[in-house]
């Protein structure tokens, strides 16, 4: 998506340790135009899928999969990254470790939040190696739901995790590709 | 909004200890129609204050801050409730206690990210003693931005904090103001 890779050319600011800051335009501090147009991109992609659920996980990625259920009329539902007081009943959880902030946790969803019957479209902020993804995954096969794919605004393609699940059959389909990053130059895959 | 008191009637459900659980249909697994419904309320309400920003907290008010700043056409921000170690640069915080996970965090946002030129509109999903929303409030204020006021989607008005802020002089506009409740009946305040 143009629109977005020519966003994170101009603002995104790269670190030390493969880390891409964006959270001054999409992910915190967000562009309501710009994560339209995502939202947009995301049910094109995704019409002819039917998905009947967007599915994804605390806290950066509740912002477009909210703006994905807007605009495709679906409801959202996100999982949560640690055992709340408030979640009761029958909890599904898949333990899952983050490299961006060097830490584990499980993550959680009460199994009434998706039904065998769901057709569930995955949207998440950001794809690096993958783990908050494949435990996004890993719930909805305990589910019983059908996973008709992910939809993500930012890989990393170069740690490969959406490579990696794409080889499984898995359909990844990332609006923006990182290929290579420093601090002077990023370049997106075609 | 009657649509939204009606569907805490029906589906909401009560807790010993002034709980009410609505993440099965409100603020975890979203009814995208009457998240919709709410943020079209929302920015009626304040359509006449031009709010420059949505401004909300993680994790459950980001989806009805999103909804809200893409209804109005406005950008949104979310604090944060720990100092992650992606957030750099000049930090706003403010102390809060969770009475609901009985848990103090300190509540941080980017100075960035509240320019005092902005005419902050403060939206988040439950207010009861006030501590989340009186933290927004507290860095609105210590950012030099102008606060047009606060929406909430339920406000458990006998615990009073929404009545303190009015008292006060702040707009607080809640779309469900539950009066009394208990495992067998819930009132609304008219």
């Amino acid at each position: 998506m143009k629109q977005l890779e020519d966003r994170i050319k101009k603002d995104g600011i790269v670190l030390p340790g493969n880390v891409l800051k964006v959270g001054h335009f999409l992910n915190q501090n967000i562009d309501i135009d710009l994560l339209s147009a995502i939202a947009d991109e995301i049910a094109s992609l995704y019409s002819d899928s039917h998905p009947t659920k967007v599915f994804t996980v605390e806290a950066s990625g509740i912002a477009v999969a909210t703006a994905v259920g807007l605009k495709m009329g679906i409801p959202v539902v996100f999982a949560k990254k640690h055992t709340s007081s408030n979640v009761q009943g029958d909890i599904l959880s898949a333990p899952t470790h983050s490299y961006t902030h060097g830490t584990d946790y499980d993550m959680t969803i009460n199994r009434d939040f998706l039904d065998p019957a769901e057709r569930i479209l995955i949207v998440d902020d950001f794809l690096a190696v993958g783990g908050a993804l494949k435990s996004l995954i890993s719930l909805v096969e305990q589910s019983g739901a059908q996973l008709v794919g992910c939809a993500i605004m930012i890989e990393k393609a170069f740690q490969g995790g959406g490579d990696e699940l794409r080889a499984k059959g898995i359909r990844v389909e990332s609006l923006a590709q990182v290929e290579t990053m420093s601090e002077d130059s990023l370049t997106f895959r075609k």
